[in-house]
């Protein structure tokens, strides 16, 4: 029998204890052993939990019970998580997680404490949720060297929006929809910016090139801006907007970047609705494999948690963490040196004016219009791919010409 | 060192030898030890191959060195590959393969096989070609019950019906088309008349399910009936036509079956075209998960190959094979017994005495219109979902009463 601790009884952790008592029966079948729950730290008092008797507040009770083997970390962030997670490790025992923000920030040290320790610190759930791609990785696609990854990582974003296209609601509203069905958070900060599919392309990252990728160093912007206007544009472009993780080898570098992004509709990804996520992935052997289903949630999250025990049992003995090396050296390049199009709307006081020196400052252009009342005033176009950040440089500029009231969206064109 | 010898030359064994070739340094890293393909064993001379140094065509120069503790097995069939598999394991060498007919034939025999020897007998590449599916359904998905799996399992005729409904061929030009194009064999029956995506979902089934799922027990019909017109019907209904492996837990025993289906373009696997396969697994936690890939071809599957050699590797001493259960009774459920809609299509004398009957004899159905020339005789539409058996019957009566001349097309609905 193996005795497992789950520090942090919220959605994730609760769903853990559920499935392992739901499937017992398989679950013991498939790792060779009986896995039992036997402590849950909550600083919380919860006396309407089913499992009001496994739980404690003092996590000594779980440090000082020499039978508890692994513990499953779902508290979240960055603080007791990291001490308790430091504290395990070195009392050799697994750890198990879903905390991306904490994967992400001392992967390597943490990665490296259980190599030293013979044990493992494994982590499937931070990034996909249920869906299987941190072991498809490593394992699955081990043969292959990995040339780039592509991914909608946040469900959050993806549901508010495909509400924004499909029922033309509102940035705002889609926010408030997504939050009243429990989709997203009462801070939805983390979310709507960027900063947790940007943790998740930083992991996958470091997973597939076998380095370090540091989520503070990658370029991140979130869909807060986008309007139903740009998913109109989008839509006549037979494309749509989705919010993209993305990063690829570049010689002995890696680019990386979180954004929203024009991909057309015969891409993989465009068909990835509401709370799904999906992540493409590009391999010298393969060529490209796909990996979807629902990006977070209770049971999928602890579905991927539990099969982490499941695999830490059955190879009794076993560790084997990838050390995920740290380069000397800055190892993103520059986002501005990165080769993409644009698609950029302006507001115009003189159309033909504008025109004219768009096409002369940005190169060759296509314009593209729609119709729908109101946007009589304004140009949209689709610039060539080149180097990011002088286009850039080039748009902004824009914004400053007399015949120009204001450059309104810029959006990434993403063909990988 | 890990020396690993390749049974069979040809597009997956040299694929396997060239994959370990090209990749060897990040292979050897992951592995945590250098693996060496020392023998290659084929039949023929190949003179011009680039490892004529490692050729034999004596498989005693394989079996009688010690050295070599992991066997590739590319020959594929059921004769050479089956002794020399049980041959390998007995001597208590590990074995890859990527034969899905011998596994899916012999499967519940090998793996005790390799159970009683401590060795491995893995096969990742049976299914799907370069795509994770095996590895994820043992060991991510392992704290789920699995419900059921759907899937385009078969590259080639998802090929055909793919250039059958963009470029409006016909099935014979199709297959013309795929053979040109090096996508099916010169003899194409295993393919096009399902027994490919039999023994897949069979295999697939048997792990999903923890018990051997027989392919010679489960329904399978293939494409060769389908036409252009089927198609179009199709388009107007807001679905595709796929050759769809399925199966799902019924009580204590197993549906499985393989045939075209009509599904939703709503349905995830719906945009799967070309070469390409997917697979939908169903679980009790993790909801519903996709994977998706190209499901053959040289490197891709010898990718697959070469995750499970370096997995033996990673964990040497390590054997953990699910043994299939063979259960005493026979566990697949009657076709017949499946509840499921058909789409049908009859040649008609007398239109409106038809309608009369069918709609007298099979209950309520949905009649469809096509605006086409050439179908003012016919009538097509779509029947309730009821049990496939007594449904079957209803339906081949329509041939043989005075108003209709023959039943032309009778299609399943999948809304799994």
């Amino acid at each position: 029998m193996v005795n497992v601790a789950v520090l942090g009884c919220g959605v994730v952790g609760s769903g853990v204890v559920e499935v392992i008592k739901k499937n017992s029966f398989s679950i013991s079948q498939r790792a060779g052993m009986e896995i039992k729950v036997k402590w849950i730290l909550d600083i919380r008092d919860l006396p309407d939990s089913p499992y009001a008797d496994l739980l404690t507040k003092n996590s000594e009770d779980i440090f000082n019970d020499d039978t508890v083997s692994i513990i499953v970390e779902t508290i979240g962030g960055v603080r007791a998580a990291y001490e308790f997670t430091k504290k395990a490790l070195q009392s050799g025992r697994h750890v198990v997680t879903s905390n991306k923000e904490l994967v992400a920030k001392h992967g390597p040290e943490l990665l490296k404490m259980a190599s030293d320790n013979k044990v493992n610190y494994l982590f499937e759930a931070s990034v996909g949720g249920g869906i299987p791609i941190i072991r498809p990785l490593n394992q699955c696609l081990a043969a292959n060297e990995i040339h780039g990854i592509t991914g909608i990582l946040n469900g959050t974003t993806n549901y508010i929006l495909t509400q924004m296209k499909k029922e033309g609601k509102d940035f705002a509203d889609a926010l408030k929809e997504a939050q009243k069905n429990g989709y997203a958070e009462a801070d939805p900060t983390a979310d709507i910016e960027g900063h947790d599919a940007c943790r998740k392309i930083a992991i996958l990252s470091s997973i597939a090139y076998n380095e370090y990728v540091n989520c503070e160093n990658i370029y991140t912007e979130g869909i807060s801006k986008l309007t139903v206007t740009d998913m109109l544009y989008a839509e006549k472009m037979n494309s749509t907007i989705k919010l993209i993780g993305i990063s690829k080898r570049v010689g002995n570098k890696v680019y990386a970047r979180v954004s929203p992004a024009m991909i057309r509709k015969d891409h993989p990804l465009a068909n990835v609705e509401d709370v799904f996520n999906a992540i493409v992935v590009k391999g010298d052997a393969i060529g490209e494999a796909m990996f979807y289903g629902r990006g977070a949630g209770k049971l999928p999250t602890a579905s991927a948690v539990v099969a982490d025990i499941i695999d830490i049992v059955k190879h009794t003995g076993m560790y084997g963490n990838n050390i995920w090396e740290r380069k000397s050296y800055d190892n993103l390049i520059n986002s501005g040196e990165n080769d993409i199009g644009f698609f950029v709307r302006v507001k115009v006081r003189n159309s033909e004016e504008a025109k004219k020196f768009i096409s002369r400052s940005l190169g060759q252009v296509e314009f593209i219009s729609l119709n729908k009342p109101g946007l009589q005033d304004e140009l949209a176009f689709v610039t060539a791919k080149e180097k990011e950040g002088p286009m850039l440089e080039k748009i902004k500029v824009l914004g400053t010409i007399a015949s120009i009231k204001e450059v309104v969206s810029i959006i990434r064109i993403e063909e990988e």
